[in-house]
């Protein structure tokens, strides 16, 4: 259900959360939360102020039994966790088909390459191909720094190691072949801003 | 694991299933699948021969309980489907966002509103706003016809149902209003040929 303002403006909740907070947590620290939550948050905001549609897709699952109690709603009772096809995240901006996966490490030295799968680079590289933007969203946890690689940059690391190279991209070379996304308060991750300075 | 020629090209098995139907059912008939399959068919040919990226996306779920046995995969023990708040299609055509819902009716003279939910119009409306592609794709399954009607047009007959107007959208409507995907033998229902007549 939406709630409207009096002069017909929505209620957006996302935008109230930061005034319950005390003032001391209000600096640009993480305060614990994930890069999905993060994520989540600045892609409520884009879409609140009409600046991205942009969602998380449902995780995948395989459904192989469900029950219909009666008078009640059909429960799910056995399912399993299918491997991603495709990538996390994806919508429209400035009627440009964004699509991205996102994923943290707490290795303050380098980025593992097992954070993805080769069904999400073949999927990226396809999207590129459509003359769409596909990137990886990647934090380093412990240092509180995130980067945008472009899918092209991460096909490159993985073409590496695929040919017996490091199953990491060090820390060095995300730094040098990636954008850094400044940790801001509203949105968290802007990373509009950072698609903003290459399309 | 993807397989290539020895020339490099892909092995892609979605080209090879007609080749494996007996000739007599190769006709352009309904053949008992349903839309979803016909779409997925679609879109699978779509992606094998480079022409656009478009994927359902997984039905989204809530997970309750997940147990972990040993030696073997997660199994989830309890989950309950969510309505989706936004449609099952989307991906990219020429760089462009495309986004819609597909549903059809057994109903051979009018397509029922209830098929789509709130949110779905909203988000459709939202996707426009960004300037992205937004329709949906409505089959009667009686006289086996599909249609493509844009979002704003889905978002003028729902506004009439909410101003206490009708309920359904009569058969003589949809086909003024939208445009008619010929059904076809590969892919099946080529809506962008269709989306290229508006684009």
């Amino acid at each position: 259900m939406a709630f409207h303002y009096p002069n017909g403006r929505r209620f957006v909740q996302a935008a109230q959360k930061p005034i319950a907070r005390p003032l001391k947590q209000m600096s640009y620290s993480n305060r614990g939360k994930t890069l999905e939550d993060d994520l989540n948050d600045s892609n409520e905001y884009y879409l609140a102020n009409g600046i991205a549609v942009i969602h998380k897709k449902p995780v995948p699952i395989q459904i192989v039994d469900v029950h219909y109690p009666q008078r009640s709603a059909a429960v799910i009772k056995e399912a399993y966790f299918k491997q991603a096809s495709t990538t996390d995240y994806n919508g429209v901006y400035k009627g440009r088909y964004i699509d991205f996966e996102a994923k943290e490490t707490k290795s303050p030295t380098s980025f593992p390459l097992k954070n993805f799968h080769e069904h999400q680079i073949e999927h990226m590289n396809h999207v590129v191909n459509q003359a769409g933007i596909a990137f990886v969203i990647m934090r380093f946890t412990a240092v509180e720094e995130t980067y945008l690689m472009k899918s092209g940059t991460l096909a490159y690391y993985w073409e590496r190691m695929l040919s017996g190279g490091r199953k990491s991209i060090t820390k060095d070379e995300v730094k040098e072949s990636s954008l850094k996304v400044p940790l801001g308060f509203q949105p968290r991750i802007d990373y509009i801003k950072v698609i903003d300075t290459f399309i």
